[in-house]
């Protein structure tokens, strides 16, 4: 039985048609390797920017469908060119779009989640010998309505795809070598992953580490598909691996450190200390679609009976959560401000193996007040500590963790990351 | 009962965002006036170009099947944007590509022809208000396979959409004014006719004017559709009507001057005069897919008991057709040489009227006569006359016959086109 090995190039990966060849070499080495093989593939670098561009010059607000059709173009050229260039090596490859693929998204434009893949003709495809391209970042409707599936889209694409398939492994081949201990940008010295576990990848996912959307970690949690981030460019690096947390080899402490300067804070201050007060208030702002992420609510003042609630948000949600808790300020009694501070960074440190090692903590608010980084509000998960710093302050902060885990490192060899005495 | 208006708009009428706007504008002012409006839009300027420099880049021979994946990109980009464009005006308006259209056709790449169009969803939009804007040059197989046209493509694909819709008529916004008495660039004063019949434009057509493909006028005149032939940038200028002969305000005996630059002459020297050769000659031919134009035999030469043959290819053609006559040469015989000749041009003078006016085709010689040009070949059919004469004089007959046929006119109205007495 063949196994089948799913893999996926972003934009950058076939941003030109030399690059293109670079990823037919690529998809065939692995065909050579005895593996069927499924590619999926974004756009061209820039081609989406210039498709948004030019739908912009025609409309303030185009309608989502109408974008979702223009978009989907984009993998319709990169497709059908690396398909030739996988057939000019003597290769049977086909190229499908979403519609012909069989990928079955709800009816939602622009955020689709995928329902269903249907793979009675891939499977036959591959049977036949036939290495196959699948356009990402697309699906189709039951009605034949084409679909985009918002962003981190074509990874959880080929992530699905390699569920449906069940395929033995899903390749996504980037730009970035692999997944850091943090971003190489703050942390000279940062040291890439040669695994880490799908729990971990998620939260750093969430904690600001771009590597991979964290859509694309959860289906692969899910579905329990093994998946590896590489580069195309650097083939003999065999990037990180995410998997389960039981398949690993290593349990470190702390996986990696990542920062978070999106994010802005609002403190709601003078807030009526009754109950239902912050149900109100978190409840409305889920209702405009507005993500809350660390909330921290004071202890009541007992002279006004009043308490202050600060919690953080996307910078990018700010304009519309204002106005939220302006139409609400009244309605719960607020008698004070709502201060706004958008120079914050949250800091985070990630690792699976930290629940049994109480140290942990405290190692971290330790190497912070060392480095005289006040923390204005922390939060928790099982696998994770944020703290939320002064956006000045975040790279020292980040740099200082980095060392204090043992996470500096010189090459790309595998982190050690024992927990050092505390 | 509203009626049905189908608008064909070509590359250069949306080759920018700009142009586009323009194209709703058109689009908008049809629906204002009443009429249901069914869009085809062929892919943005040099679309189709780039990616096919692309696909060249990658493949020398690139598989037809991911070709038509690649070609059909383009219409999906122009679609989506004009619809953006009508929405951005306020009506309402919905893109489709040829699956979601409905456009069946045979399983042929990069050539396939319409085999049905699916008309119910259609309908129902129009029903519900929506302006339909159709990717042109695309149809789908019923195994879901994107398929192409070939040359003229989106012209027929808009024919035959108007033909399955029972539209009033096919406007196809280009980027010259209308169909003229000849080609301006040849004969400045040419003028542009009000309207003319299917039969004559296919003659023209096949005769060398290059407004529309022959295949769409012949979809046009099967289905009885009535065709208008329009500038998208000078909307004052109604172009030129196309429509069945019976329906005609005026019958003209000669309606046009066409020349043909594109063919190349070979004779076939010293062939056996015994049956059956010319039908072994040219079935070789046509097994090639070579198409041949004009065909003279010349009369039996008493002493060897041989002829010659003289026909016209098209010049692409040539090599394929001098690698088919050396492999036929002893099988039938020839003992002649074979010789090309590409130095020649087809004049052609078309009209419905010549039928019932024995005059025409003496005029016509008498007027080469008179310029001192000679005549090579000479082709007749009900409504044109074909002479084959040198390049380098091709334009003065051009321009004699013009004004010999009084077709010469300095205005845009339209043409009188008396006979002159002969």
């Amino acid at each position: 039985m063949r196994k089948i090995i799913v893999q996926k190039f972003g934009g950058t990966s076939v941003a030109d048609t030399e690059k293109i060849k670079n990823v037919a070499k690529i998809v065939i080495k692995e065909k050579e390797n005895g593996n069927d093989v499924v590619v999926v593939v974004s756009a061209m670098g820039h081609t989406t920017d210039y498709l948004v561009k030019m739908a912009k010059d025609l409309s303030p607000n185009p309608s989502e469908r109408e974008m979702d059709m223009l978009l989907s173009t984009g993998e319709g050229v990169s497709i059908a060119l690396l398909a030739m260039a996988i057939q000019s090596q003597g290769y049977d490859a086909v190229s499908y779009n979403a519609m012909q693929a069989g990928i079955l998204t709800e009816n939602i434009h622009s955020k689709a989640r995928i329902l269903d893949i249907k793979t009675d003709k891939l499977k036959q495809n591959l049977k036949d010998g036939k290495i196959i391209v699948i356009a990402g970042f697309q699906g189709v409707t039951e009605e034949g309505e084409i679909t985009t599936p918002g962003r981190g889209g074509s990874d959880t694409s080929a992530v699905a795809l390699a569920a449906a398939l069940n395929a033995e492994r899903c390749d996504i081949y980037t730009d970035v070598e692999g997944v850091y201990t943090t971003d190489p940008r703050v942390v000279p010295h940062a040291s890439k992953l040669k695994e880490i576990s799908y729990e971990e990848m998620l939260e750093l996912a969430h904690a600001g580490a771009n590597v991979l959307h964290p859509r694309s970690v959860e289906t692969a949690k899910l579905n329990n598909v093994p998946l590896r981030v590489r580069s195309s460019f650097k083939l003999n690096n065999l990037g990180t691996l995410i998997l389960g947390v039981d398949k690993m080899e290593l349990n470190k402490p702390v996986a990696g450190v990542a920062q978070d300067l999106s994010q802005a804070r609002i403190v709601v201050c003078d807030v009526p200390d009754k109950p239902g007060v912050a149900a109100k208030l978190f409840s409305k702002l889920a209702s405009e679609n507005i993500s809350v992420d660390m909330i921290i609510q004071s202890y009541a003042r007992k002279v006004s009976n009043t308490n202050d609630i600060a919690f953080t948000i996307d910078k990018s949600d700010l304009n519309k959560t204002l106005v939220a808790l302006e139409s609400l300020k009244a309605e719960i009694g607020v008698t004070g401000d709502i201060e706004v501070d958008e120079n914050i960074a949250k800091v985070s440190i990630v690792g699976a193996g930290m629940i049994d090692r109480p140290g942990v903590a405290s190692l971290m608010f330790e190497t912070l007040a060392k480095q005289g980084v006040n923390i204005r509000m922390i939060s928790t998960s099982e696998i994770k500590i944020s703290c939320l710093v002064d956006k000045a302050q975040s790279a020292q902060a980040v740099k200082a963790l980095h060392t204090a885990f043992n996470l500096d490192c010189c090459d790309i060899a595998d982190v050690k990351g024992d927990l050092p005495n505390v």
